[in-house]
């Protein structure tokens, strides 16, 4: 975690110091086997365990494109941004070994005001919250300067080699599964900014973008969105058991990410729309191409003996897996009015 | 390299899973031992050695804090944004393994106009040219559209464990070494903002900002601002052969960064003036406290021979290490005119 010298700006003052040495010290409270350096030089050293290997992803959470300061509590902001990238770690089925964190903010996120702490430091809780309920040290990151926020998290983790978990392996035969329950983030964000639309009703322009007070009642229906819950233990699970073919995770949505597995297992998949674990509150549509819920989609099998659940969580058949077909949609959705292709129908950027 | 699911917008089209096959195919060119899996899935994996630790590094790039579209050539974007990762991965010793880059852009950046590639595509040429002289592989990461361009580079590096250069090392009694020369770049930015600033007053208001032309005679002069190079080979020679205490790259600036090495090592240092390597064309201030100079600073025992070049790059003997001391600056400058104090000066955000 260190700070590099841009150009034609003064220099001086205990800002990002100070800011670096609050980083330091909640860092510091975390520890896990594999992290042997963390913030303080110019890389963090990680040590891996004999005969694993590493699995590295990065996540880019921007504001006005990932998240909105005037829709998100900061603490949400810190939580998602982690969530992503373990998500991408328990697609894999790795252990979380490091987090690093680089952070580019407008001075005013910085800055607390009165008796309200600033911005940056309850992004930090939620963020460190996460990562100690993962026992997921912060080991380092860079900090800089930003007219607009945007975070990008780096996991880190540790599989045992070639038994990580990839989108290449499904097989026509194998069943389709899924953890959890589909289209409660994208119902959450829905019901989000129809509370932030009343607000920003309410109060005309408020000197700085504030989220919504979210009422208690509603708390659970915005969880899914903003607090989604990685499935490391249940991919964790999954490796050590040898049972999963395939697995992702659920980011850009059902209709999207299955088409990923399509594609890079050279296959076509069946989906049953009556065995979709649909969020209560969630529709149909949701399920199928809201995005954002962070479960994980994967392929065993058939003979595979899957528990009903994994540490807690529901785990749910919703199709199989087909032999490719050329000109043909890769996906079918078995509805009541019969099978229809399934698009994908998930999140591109610059489309 | 993936993307995920923003909110509020709308979906399909070509653009980013276009812009994703570029960087796909361009990555598959380069390979490196390390790298097991690249770009595709949720995480790339890396295999270090037996006997191996990992090094890993971030460093964030922001439009207007760390670049500018008028003044720096979107091939020098490239390179200086992967520049600052291997120089970290050089200050530790280390052998590259893998990148990653997290990239944010304004759709602009990502069009062709006419016969004109687009910025992307010349953004990658200079980061792909460097990585591949370094034998670096493109391993992952994540794009989205930005209002502000936005490039995070994730360098992942492996070192013999126990065997990394670390700030924490030095002695008094050491002798303080630097490579290369120090101030170019900072010279160099001087003369690119003067040459933006001639090229701007003449074309008044472009449609798109446009970096200015670099004369041939000036090209010397501005390499080490626009395309400096990490001290990789020279980080892993000290790292083979045992002789450096402690290490790091200046990226800061020298009185910065050898205040972090005083830190972290709880000792005192001293420069002196007259033997310092100051780059043709750049003043002593500039050699003091101008950053992103990326050579590398490091200390070894008295008794330590080194080389006078390592690689082809000079290493000169700037000065040496003295025992820690209270209330007084850590930092001593060497000069005709008698010995003054050294404050950091180099640059820090939010300050």
């Amino acid at each position: 975690m260190r700070s590099k010298q841009p150009h034609s700006l003064p220099t001086g003052g205990p800002g990002e110091l100070a800011l670096l040495r609050q980083i330091r010290s909640r860092a510091a409270q975390s520890s896990h086997g594999g992290l042997r350096l963390g913030i303080g030089d110019d890389c963090a050293l990680l040590a891996p365990r004999r005969g694993e290997e590493l699995a590295v992803t990065t996540d880019l959470s921007i504001a006005g494109r990932h998240f909105r300061l005037d829709w998100h509590a900061p603490e949400a902001v810190g939580h998602r941004a982690l969530a992503r990238g373990l998500s991408d770690l328990a697609a894999m089925g790795a252990r979380p070994i490091a987090a690093f964190l680089s952070l580019g903010l407008p001075r005013e996120l910085t800055v607390a005001t009165g008796r309200r702490p600033a911005w940056v430091d309850r992004f930090l809780d939620g963020l460190m919250t996460l990562a100690e309920a993962h026992q997921t040290p912060l080991a380092g990151g860079d900090l800089a300067e930003s007219p607009q926020a945007v975070a990008d998290i780096v996991l880190v983790g540790a599989v045992p080699r070639g038994k990580a978990l990839l989108r290449s392996g499904a097989h026509p035969g194998d069943v389709l599964y899924v953890t959890g329950a589909l289209g409660g983030a994208s119902a959450g964000l829905d019901r989000l900014a129809q509370l932030a639309g009343m607000a920003g009703a309410a109060t005309a322009r408020p000197r700085r973008p504030q989220p919504p007070r979210i009422p208690k009642k509603l708390a659970a229906l915005l969880a899914p969105h903003l607090y989604p819950q990685p499935r490391i233990a249940q991919g964790l699970w999954l490796q050590r058991h040898g049972l999963a073919s395939a697995a992702l995770d659920l980011s850009d949505g059902l209709s999207t990410d299955l088409a990923h597995i399509c594609q890079e297992s050279t296959v076509a998949a069946e989906v049953d729309a009556a065995l979709l674990p649909v969020h209560p509150g969630a529709t149909l549509a949701q399920a199928l191409n809201g995005g954002e819920d962070y479960e994980l989609l994967f392929t065993a099998p058939a003979d595979a003996r899957l528990p009903r659940s994994i540490a807690g969580v529901p785990i749910t058949r919703i199709g199989r897996i087909l032999p490719a077909r050329t000109g043909r949609s890769a996906i079918t959705l078995l509805t009541p009015k019969g099978p229809q292709s399934l698009a994908p129908h998930g999140w591109e950027h610059f489309s």
